[in-house]
């Protein structure tokens, strides 16, 4: 049965297999929300579907559930008081080991297979998800959709992909035949046999609980280990869907469901993740979110392969452009987008003291900062679009640090609430732009997390750049941008960048945004500067997820 | 220059990577070492070079020479008395830091080609080379010439090909074209860059100088990593002339020397690989040796990707045979090559009490123990011979040992002191092998590192699998031999080898020895088991040593 999967999803696996070669645009999910593309009523389904969940309990299929607990609230201003079995870890982690057999048995064809209808089943439910990522993250619906449907089912399909062709390299069974001279040869028969290497736990992050969890659970899952995931008690509903679907894919092909199983913390007082962490049966950790964190895992669990995506400081060098309102039209939307809550949108722009030269002529610094404000504020003056654009701030501690650092530089454009005309009690501030001397250093070298941005006096495009190599250095980074029309200083960027290792964004004025970045194309974070120590997804980012055992024996 | 040196060794690269995938036998460096394929004055040339260092300087190019060291003395009864540079790691380190741009540079082709270069000239200097192992390891020539030679070579090749793999999975450059239905599709053009991490430590082992130290040296270098390597200081000379021969290739093509370097201790009492190991700039670490220092390489160096091969205790589970007198030739020749001082080796076989069923009747368990102590000793009858595949003990502390072992268990075969007919004052003892029963667990899954072996009573071959995979589990192992004409056992043993994660050899009866490892086709180790961290070579052993740093604009 799971091998008339693989065969089904074929022609999908083979898309994505060439697109990680090639890098050219790839998907199979459909990022436009159209009825033609998802059928008449799927907006309304999805939306009943996940109203359907409030203020009830929602089960899986684990050994070991002890109880309930969950206490979501939606950034849109109304409690989802969804309650998720808790389980006992003493259970269910030796269950889960126990069922690492049943899967390394099925192998490699069997469990892309298996992977890739989970992949599609949830692909079909992307509004449900959309609107459950919608009321977690605060993201605004579309993007809740794209980022939290068809995008993360892509970076889950691109982990699939890399596994597969990882696992792969190694036939499963081969002859080796040595030649000896005159005499006849040596010849020995030889299996090779993918075995993963333990119970996978991905923890995931409150911003973005399916985009972040996809590629960790489908790349540690296809490898042939159990996954437990342990979602941020803030974004369980989205994972707790896709784990359901995943349950039942799994009960379907006559596999353990816990397979792939879900722990949260019983409340905010009895965090759970470090003793699961710690637990010896776990040898795979993902993680994303706090650098703090993210260290202590690296450090402290000796006993599993981590992979972290942490906290960085992204970064723009403004030098010059030929296309000055295009530069601010791209950044205002950059900026607003998700209200910056987005690991990739930048936080500091540098530009020059002495102003840059634009086809409209030398903008001096203080225009430059005049401009990328007013761009700001103009496309944010339609509340509509507003609200869809900026979504709401996830958690109320951000929406505190938006006013705790209006005195850290000169606000150009002051953060403000923000009302959402269809959810009044929505959680919404517009964003904080400030500028500042160069030599501040300390204060905007810091992550600050939210929709809060400087724009930094340099003495010099160089200097731009060499602080914007060393922000990446010492503080990480996922992206960096430039603008310039001289191809001298393109270089000294690329050169920065290569050096400090951070993907670069050059001279974006249309319909790109340095804070997106395309499954199968861009690579996600590099694993080389202290934002991660991974990257979503090369072959680094699977490889280590599986061992090769072999046997082998003369043939009879 | 550097890119006429990767179409010169294109076949070669094409060779190494369709047998990665084919696993089939190749190897483009002739294991045998006859005038025909090295040259008729090969032998005498190689003896000479060899003895020409001897109580002499040995130069490298690198930068912070402060003195020189070196305390080697053949197994064989010798004194080398080679003096090597030691250098200030504060100068050499940060100027390979500096040197890592260079390298970076030039590209994956010319990188390829480079490290093919050096594996060619490293070849043809097989007889050099195979005399300095000889001289440092122990191993008897014909062995010190293969394993050390042609095979380590393989070894490096090997990684190349795995490195050449992971890094031109992302093309170099590439066009993504999203399309956006009746408007204008969004173009970009996208970048690659294979970065390195940084320096890579190489630290080799006194038994094996080349063939474990050229994986994490090719594997590092190939990737855009300069790399220092830390010979064992009783093998230094074999990975001398190896940096030797890669330096001059680098010069040749305008890059940095020192790209390529060697870093020893200045006496017994000053050891510096722990100093070494944690330097900031050094990001990749290659380890094989003992246990505890590889534990403490994995726990301690968190700047660094750590690759470690470990002690540990390999079994063979006999539990009945089709060919009785070929299982006990082939065990012969697998307990006596080198003495017993291949991490391959096994030191528990495991043997039913009530005996085993053989094509030659039943043999009791005394009948079986006594067989294979009596073939090691035929084996070893011809002087000539027993000095050819024994060897000598690399370290005064085996001899010791083997001494030290004669009460842990009844002694079926003693050891004893033997005469080298070549070489008089070379340490050399023939193989001890002892009973045991099954419940003296903690004297037998101990390693015992030399010519030690146990023959185990076990109840029945069911303990012994459950025992030879509880020996793999908590001790590691990395090969694991069997002897049945059951199918039925044989797939207890497979499922038993897979549940512990370590390489199984079935009936070996013939020409090829369960401490016999293929490279291109046998993976060595498997990295699942606490023996190693690693597996040389898969593309978990290369994939993390580079990262994919990218770029991206719309086209002009």
């Amino acid at each position: 049965m799971s091998q008339n999967l693989f065969e089904k999803h074929q022609d999908t696996l083979k898309g994505a297999l060439n697109a990680i070669h090639s890098r050219d645009y790839f998907s199979p999910y459909p990022e436009n929300p159209s009825p033609r593309k998802y059928g008449e009523t799927a907006n309304k389904d999805g939306e009943n579907a996940f109203k359907a969940y409030i203020g009830q309990a929602f089960e899986l299929d684990m050994p070991g559930i002890t109880g309930s607990a969950g206490s979501e609230k939606s950034p849109y201003g109304f409690d989802l008081d969804v309650q998720y079995p808790l389980v006992d870890l003493d259970v269910l982690l030796p269950a889960m080991k126990d069922a690492q057999k049943a899967w390394r048995d099925v192998g490699v064809e069997a469990r892309a297979g298996i992977c890739l209808e989970i992949l599609e089943r949830i692909n079909k439910r992307s509004f449900e998800i959309g609107y459950a990522v919608m009321h977690t993250s605060g993201q605004g619906f579309m993007m809740a959709f794209q980022a939290g449907g068809p995008h993360a089912q892509d970076r889950g399909l691109e982990a699939v992909a890399y596994a597969y062709e990882a696992m792969t390299s190694a036939p499963g069974v081969a002859t080796w035949t040595k030649p000896q001279g005159k005499h006849d040869p040596l010849v020995l028969d030889k299996k090779f046999t993918v075995v993963g290497r333990g119970v996978g736990l991905v923890i995931g992050c409150s911003t973005f609980p399916t985009w972040n969890t996809y590629p960790g659970l489908f790349a540690s899952l296809v490898t042939g280990n159990p996954v437990v995931v342990k979602p941020h008690p803030a974004g369980i509903l989205p994972a707790a869907i896709s784990i359901k679907i995943a349950q039942e894919v799994l009960v379907e092909n006559g596999l353990p469901a816990h397979l792939v199983s879900m722990v949260i913390d019983e409340d905010a007082t009895k965090p759970c993740t470090m003793e699961l962490a710690q637990r010896d049966e776990v040898r795979l950790i993902d993680f994303t979110g706090n650098t703090w964190f993210g260290d202590w895992l690296e450090n402290n669990c000796p006993q599993a392969q981590v992979y972290t995506e942490k906290a960085g400081v992204n970064t723009i060098v403004i030098d010059s452009t030929d296309d000055f309102k295009g530069m601010v039209r791209n950044l205002s939307f950059t900026l607003s987008l998700y209200s910056g809550q987005m690991c990739t949108t930048p936080q500091d722009i540098f530009v020059p003291a002495g102003g840059i030269e634009t086809d409209l002529g030398h903008k001096s610094f203080d225009e430059v900062a005049e401009a990328i404000s007013t761009g700001v504020t103009k496309f944010l003056s339609d509340p509509e679009r507003a609200a869809m654009v900026l979504g709401a701030i996830q958690a109320p501690v951000t929406a505190q640090r938006i006013e705790d650092s209006k005195s850290l530089g000169t606000v150009v454009r002051d953060s403000e609430p923000m009302e959402n005309p269809w959810f009044k009690d929505a959680r919404l501030h517009s964003p904080l732009i400030m500028t500042i001397d160069a030599d501040k250093e300390e204060t905007y070298m810091e992550e600050l997390f939210g929709p809060i941005s400087f724009v930094i006096k340099t003495d010099s495009t160089e200097q731009s750049i060499a602080l914007a190599n060393k922000a990446v250095k010492n503080h990480g980074a996922i992206t960096m941008g430039c603008y310039s029309s001289s191809d001298d200083v393109l270089d000294q960027i690329e050169e920065a960048s290569l050096d400090a290792g951070v993907a670069l964004s050059c001279n974006l004025t249309g319909g790109v945004f340095v804070n997106q970045s395309a499954a199968f194309s861009d690579f996600h974070a590099t694993g080389c500067n202290p934002a991660a120590n991974a990257c979503l997804s090369d072959l680094a980012y699977v490889a280590n997820r599986f061992r090769v055992v072999q046997s082998r024996r003369h043939p009879k």
